[in-house]
């Protein structure tokens, strides 16, 4: 595994590969790599002959008060879990490089990006999809694979790939979770062990909701209200949202709607610390399923 | 020459051409093709050994007041003049294959574009920044061709692909001028018989002014209000700005500034035509090159 610091040399190794006929897939990080990203690879090298590894913690998709700062970098373990994943470059550019004085164009998102972490983060999207343009110029990839956990993200960054024809193919691969549902997120190391413990009702919550909602999708208000107030009254629990929206477009939908591309998405907040999570919502049962 | 108004077959053609090693130059236009478009295609040939010429009005680039719907769009013409200056691809897509339904994705410029044209038509350099991005993307270009005359899009564009990592260069061609001095431009045929005769005095005051600011560097502010002045006592003539400028960042600088790559830029409004035209400032006399 070859480790690649200067843009330019990425961009030069990047555009010799393609020459050579090689497919590059791309995985794009912020590091502090957990297995969610490990799985992304292991996709990734089924997909392409050249795997780039990108580890990059994106300032300019963190609020004022947010945790660009602490945001953890532990380089030298990245590095290794890479290198064993099977990685063939990993580009980790300064921030200096990404962003040199006199830095001023940017990729303004569209309407997926104002609802939920577009509203409650404003610019991170713009910030995100900025950043991943830059890094897809730079490491010049076939495909590109996203996990599904951050699904807001996957819908601006598609709506990005096709509004600005940037020829890239996304893949999206299926949440990782701990053994008691928790998705597997680099933030998850900020929660104390009493918040890790209430953690999992997130996931548990999406799951129930979908179930319920599987058998009677014209009641989803009420279903959804219902859950919402149960993870509301856990103290230490902040419900930011729980909605059901079309997967690509984040406009919130009606599960009954035929086809639905429905997600159910969720946001807590635990102390100082964020959970995203989402379910995919199952097809609409109709009556010829041998539903009521 | 081939044809090509499908941006699909567009971006096919371009990566197989890059992928047989071949150079590939992009010269964009909105079409109205004229003798200074086909000097940068005679650039553009002199560089690359193939030549794409883009023709497509864009509607994002254009304010509601602006000329999009009248604006020239002699296809046929073009296509005669395209094919006769050598070029090898004529890409002419129809607005609804680049803008589909639910585009929502631009490209934000900084402040290279407020000021002058991004002040006097709000929203214009994200237009034109959006399209040249997507063109590139389906063109594929290693160089891209753009001339003199519109100074600030160039800046701007310099300034995207250096900031967003394009890997485009960017080449700049001198402006193309009428026996009597008039910039070359499509929106010249927008002019009647006795504007069309007071339009060139927008380059003579530019020239002149440029003179006076080469003997007199200090009183650069008494030349410019004397100039303005001048021009605006034409009945016909509305003088927008005329100002010296960084050719890079488009911020007013001072022309004794060492060293100065000073533009000398003006804009004036002839009945509802916009003109615009600019000149280089040459580099400050020093002492040492004999001056007072």
């Amino acid at each position: 595994m070859q480790i690649i610091t200067d843009p330019t040399a990425m961009q030069r190794i990047s555009e010799d590969l393609r020459m050579k006929h090689q497919l590059i897939a791309v995985v794009m990080t912020m590091g502090a790599l957990h297995e969610g990203h490990i799985s992304l690879v292991r996709e990734a090298k089924k997909q392409a002959g050249t795997v780039i590894l990108t580890i990059f913690v994106n300032p300019s998709q963190f609020g004022p008060s947010e945790d660009f700062h602490r945001y953890p970098r532990p380089f030298d373990k990245d590095a290794a879990m890479a290198k064993s994943a099977g990685v063939d470059y990993l580009f980790a550019p300064e921030p200096d490089l990404i962003y040199p004085e006199g830095f001023q164009t940017s990729v303004a998102t569209g309407s997926v990006a104002e609802r939920f972490e577009g509203a409650l983060r404003p610019g991170h999207f713009n910030g995100v999809a900025t950043v991943v343009l830059k890094l897809m110029m730079l490491t010049r990839p076939h495909l590109a694979i996203f996990g599904q956990k951050d699904a807001q993200q996957l819908a601006v960054l598609r709506t990005m790939v096709r509004d600005l024809n940037l020829n890239v193919r996304i893949l999206e691969a299926p949440i990782i979770r701990e053994h008691d549902g928790l998705a597997v997120s680099s933030r998850n190391m900020y929660l104390s062990t009493s918040q890790r413990e209430l953690a999992p009702l997130l996931y548990k919550t999406l799951t129930e909701t979908a179930a319920r909602l599987a058998e009677n999708s014209e009641n989803y208000k009420e279903i959804l209200d219902a859950s919402k107030e149960r993870l509301s009254s856990i103290p230490a629990m902040n419900v930011e949202y729980l909605a059901i929206v079309d997967r690509d477009t984040f406009v919130e939908t009606r599960p009954d709607n035929d086809p639905c591309r429905c997600l159910l998405i969720g946001a807590v907040r635990l102390g100082g610390t964020r959970l995203l999570d989402n379910v995919q919502l199952p097809p609409r049962k109709t009556a010829e399923d041998g539903g009521a």
